[in-house]
């Protein structure tokens, strides 16, 4: 049985996310999972982000996984032109619209089409609602079993929306990254792999210079330290408070690592 | 396998919809899905309207759509003499407490049951938590199988609780309508079938009036417009704003559609 | 097939909870039901008291209940040297870490196990975020089938790190308890129960005294009034308002209950 996760800016209190479970729900028996649906309205990067974050966790490495399909649903270009990309990796599936956000994924994609058969969306579907009227029934289809080639053309994967994102490059020094997400623990998550980085000696972050390194939270009792966070990546941390708050550090803003002993 | 949906003002802080969720997993194998737990407290016609919104996305047009049952708990009234309805229509049900939120669904009910029979409710049970002491254990028996009649005497479907709501007429000109709900995204959302009017003119909000019209919402870049939102029914939007606080409009305000060419 | 459910500190917007869901939904086929994410951050007696409310309801008093997994991560040690407990009562599992999470548990453990065979654990994992990496696919692996025994040592129960919390005592006069939780409503829980105590008098919380009683939330119109709430103890709430306000009482406050006729 397959397990389509949802992943949108729709919040908790819209009936957007259920019109979309309904139209699954009907007419499939695969297990729908909500991602989050708390992403900023129309806040492209922090989806992008999110499904690079677990994508893996679902897919795995392992042969066994049961097949998954992401519907990503964060859609400000929703009734225009933009195309709905169907990606393809192993027996998992991505869908979402070609505005970047798929562009952040991790591995490598193997297949990419534009969804277009119009045989697989709801009958006298809106402008404004692809999540229910095209996503939506669409993924119910991949989740029973559908191939993707039956939803529309392939096409290059080189050719999709790709966002002004650019990963760190390890070759100089400092490190230069860039401060990727603040999670609700007012953890500052850095897109710096910490394998990749032989000791840190501290980390630089607008007017603040972070010196203590920790190996898990509860190890520091005051005061900024970093450590590996759980996406292999380098974050700064205060303990039981706000490290974005006391730092006044955002998202985007640009962080130095400096190798030391 | 059935697909049993939850509706309620319980929000996703509290034990309360984890409980009835308790009940009905360990009593079936149905599907459990959050339609929302963010009605705001006691609001019956918030909770009324997005279960119109949504349950055709369940019920579907089609034979062939899993059988729901749809959970309504929006119950200022738990404890008192208020009965707790079960509609039936095709396969799919809905319950609720007689307080006039099923009176918002679009499409005929085809029996109306009140639920009564105390052996399906849990042993012990309280007065001020029906949802996870009748509502749940009913549900779970539905799902399972057990026929609405089992549960209590049908009843008149025109003698349950209706909400002060009245549908627009189309009749008049301009077409006079409601405000029915201000999305997260500030949307306006009105009652009006954009489908049974001929070429809107122009739209009146209080001491606003929205001349420009647009069939998807990437169309405008600036100031506020109306178009066809997903429920079908005339909406009034602000590019990446909200119209709702650039108007000041709530929900409950008039709109006036005034035909044009 | 067996329910995992899940309790955590991680809320909604980030992707904690849905790397755990990954981790679960690609290992076995359980159903995967949120309990909450809302927990105030490190907040392990909110989390130990929402797991005591909502497990009898899963678990029922029934031999034919599905066997239940419960997930509860609020783990401020994460990567020190803390246990992962792992509890079982016939053939229901709790998951928690050893903070005193799971000594609110109204029922007997049978037999209590520190996880720590690393075989179950993900490879590769991180020290700060073992709701992934140890957690979900231990919980994989039990709603599989695999027996407690073979995560790690029986331990005795006795040995669990337990929370600062006296039950009341019912031999006193008044009977004094604690407020445990203010729910969304504003409604005072309390942690007497109602069953135990004769005819309540009055009802003293902070300066204010409550002497008035109901059998339900609606028989009230204004005023605070005391009443037996879901979790069969005593609560003190406002007709459509919250008491927790109006008599600005929090989480924590001592309660007298004197016996009255």
């Amino acid at each position: 049985m397959a397990v389509v996760s949802l992943l949108t800016d729709f919040g908790a209190r819209d009936p957007y996310v259920a019109a979309m479970k309904g139209v699954i729900a009907s007419r499939c028996s695969a297990a729908i999972i909500d991602l989050t649906h708390e992403i900023a309205p129309f806040d492209v990067f922090e989806a992008g982000w999110f499904l690079r974050s677990v994508a893996p966790q679902f897919t795995g490495e392992r042969e066994t996984a049961r097949p998954a399909v992401f519907v990503a649903v964060v859609d400000p270009g929703v009734g225009s032109g933009r195309r709905i990309l169907l990606a393809e990796r192993g027996h998992h599936r991505y869908l979402a619209p070609d505005n970047g956000l798929l562009s952040l994924l991790p591995r490598r994609i193997e297949r990419m089409y534009s969804v277009e058969n119009r045989a697989f969306f709801l009958p006298g579907e809106s402008t404004t609602f692809h999540g229910r009227d095209r996503f939506a029934p669409v993924a119910a289809a991949l989740a029973s079993g559908t191939p993707a080639a039956e939803f529309g053309p392939a096409i290059d994967p080189g050719s999709i929306e790709k966002l002004p994102y650019e990963p760190p490059s390890y070759d100089t020094s400092p490190v230069i990254g860039t401060v990727v997400s603040v999670d609700r623990f007012g953890n500052l998550i850095t897109d710096i792999e910490a394998g990749r980085l032989p000791a840190v000696g501290h980390v630089v972050l607008g007017r603040h210079t972070v010196t203590r390194g920790a190996t898990h939270y509860a190890e520091v009792v005051d005061g900024p330290f970093f450590l590996t966070g759980s996406a292999g990546t380098l974050e700064v941390s205060l303990p039981r408070g706000s490290a974005a708050e006391m730092l006044q550090i955002a998202r985007f803003e640009r962080v130095e690592v400096h190798v030391g002993s």
